[in-house]
């Protein structure tokens, strides 16, 4: 497999993805090709940290970043020689076969359905996050790809999500819910009303409405939504999960007591345990479904461990040819239904 | 202040909810009636709990109950006599200031918009929720009222949210911001850049997009969006921290040392500082902002603390006299302008 790195992509770039890049090309398997793209000098400067460099890794070399700030459409106009754009292009020449980038989400998702476009079968693309409950992972999409969204994307979204779960999750038969506002199949936005109706009536495990607190309590393998819907439901919860964790050390640091209780569970591990079950670096990134290719977008905080599992999701995606699945999964869906627009 | 109290709505009711008005009761000063709408033998035997009865408490007897899992609309055509809708009627007749449920929200919502109908410069109700940031409570509306809205009805929103945040949260000039899923102007759906638009134009002191970290980390008093999107949040952030304190507990009591560790936290009075934060039963309940009439929803797991401050936010709503100053904003807003539908 060889994949095309946006190497200047992210809060702590190039450092944390060159670090992770490396990591990926020794401890990995089964990779030809890492392609490091962004300011050469830069890149080489920190690839020159880790001793001898890896022999799938190649840099190539992009003049301009852009930034998490920028509108993506007119960043990419302006800027044509983005490392995002250059990561993309080798995709779309067949050099590589799938992208990550920790940069800006916006730009990862324009450039690649810009460049890309969509896989036939499908109208948007979504990306697919993964997400801790009490009991076990979930994947939310779409998490913020596609903004205004018809019922009818929300069924591709529904097949996509539930071809990840079968092949990155392994989850034999995913259940498949609908983010809405009430248990009950009648509640819901006026959308929502109409996603419901699609999708019970296609041939995917759907077991209805499912609110927030199903996804956190488990009961649900793949829930859909909109991109709106869904980037609210990721940003509230890394939000609150932060913000939790700042009130929990103002309260145990606030006393000498405290401290020593604290020092206790802290030498035990008990917080790295909990650390690591909210951590979303675990899970490697997030896919953006739909594209031809393979798209992986990692937060803009990814640490060299989070580069390491995108490489490493992003690996999976290209052997088990998900876009293949997809396209046949969703040709089931739809066979002998005209494809709403 | 004559309060309405549909004693049967909520997981511990009629419980907490006759506790909770025993001790509004004895403890609030202005209450010169407190209506307790509900089964009158259930209500009656929590009643004789508390030894002599409160002068101001009166029970007014409804013989149904509407579930939390029933269809709000079709409940209240079937059940003519639900301790929700005796409550609503007692505000309507005039017997009553306000009324407070911590039964089904969407049968609060459906009674008290349709008897009591929205205020003439609204076209909607919103329920306004206070949550906690790292900084300071703000208010989000709508968390879950108001399900499909037009642009215009955030502009209503936002100005009730601006009373409510001034007049409840003693805030002086509140901020407002538009919930979106990017800091940009630009960013959004189709929907919150017209909402944009309006609230730009607006005399509000308007701060523009706000995303969930920004919520949490206390950037803004008061966060508009439509239902379907605030009561997403509010679940969300309350399922997140439930999932939180599962995930502490666990890890706090796996062995003996961290047992040891978390023992002397808790005994520190770590835990119940920390609980205190999060908990919404602090905040009293959340107004249906936009009725005639003051109408507050609690939480379905409502305690008698959680009762006992609801029922002092809508002594303070109607001192405040809410309503009024909501119609004076709102008129001054769109003074000129023809409201849009």
């Amino acid at each position: 497999m060889r994949i095309a790195i946006d190497a200047m992509g992210g809060d702590f770039a190039p450092r944390e993805i060159v670090k992770g890049a490396v990591e990926a090309a020794r401890g990995l398997s089964g990779i030809e090709k890492l392609y490091l793209v962004g300011d050469e000098a830069a890149v080489q400067a920190e690839l020159s940290k880790y001793g001898k460099k890896p022999e799938c890794i190649e840099i190539l070399h992009a003049s301009e970043v852009i930034g998490m700030d920028e509108s993506p459409a007119l960043a990419l106009r302006r800027k044509k020689d983005s490392s995002i754009m250059q990561a993309v292009n080798l995709v779309k020449t067949g050099e590589a076969d799938a992208i990550f980038s920790a940069g800006s989400t916006g730009a990862a998702v324009a450039a690649s359905t810009l460049r890309l476009r969509t896989l036939d079968v499908v109208d948007r693309p979504a990306i697919a996050t993964v997400l801790p409950s009490l009991d076990h992972p979930f994947v939310l999409l779409d998490a913020g790809a596609t903004t205004d969204c018809t019922a009818a994307m929300l069924v591709e979204f529904a097949a996509m999500g539930d071809i990840y779960a079968k092949k990155i999750l392994n989850i034999q038969k995913p259940t498949v819910g609908l983010l809405s506002i009430g248990g009950e199949d009648a509640k819901g936005s006026k959308f929502t009303k109409e996603a419901f109706q699609l999708l019970e009536s296609s041939p995917l495990n759907f077991i209805g409405n499912v609110e927030s607190h199903d996804l956190f309590e488990g009961k649900v393998d793949v829930a859909v939504c909109d991109g709106f819907v869904g980037n609210v439901v990721l940003k509230t919860s890394e939000s609150v999960s932060h913000a939790m964790g700042q009130w929990l050390k103002e309260a145990f640091s606030s006393s000498l007591v405290r401290k020593v209780g604290a020092g206790i569970l802290k030498m035990s591990g008990a917080f790295s345990e909990i650390k690591e079950k909210v951590d979303p670096e675990a899970y490697g990134g997030a896919p953006l479904l739909g594209v031809k290719g393979v798209c992986i977008i990692g937060h803009g905080s990814s640490s060299s461990y989070a580069v390491y599992n995108a490489i490493r999701v992003a690996g999976t995606a290209i052997e088990q040819k998900l876009n293949h699945l997809i396209e046949e999964e969703i040709n089931v869906i739809f066979d002998g239904n005209e494809q709403s627009e």
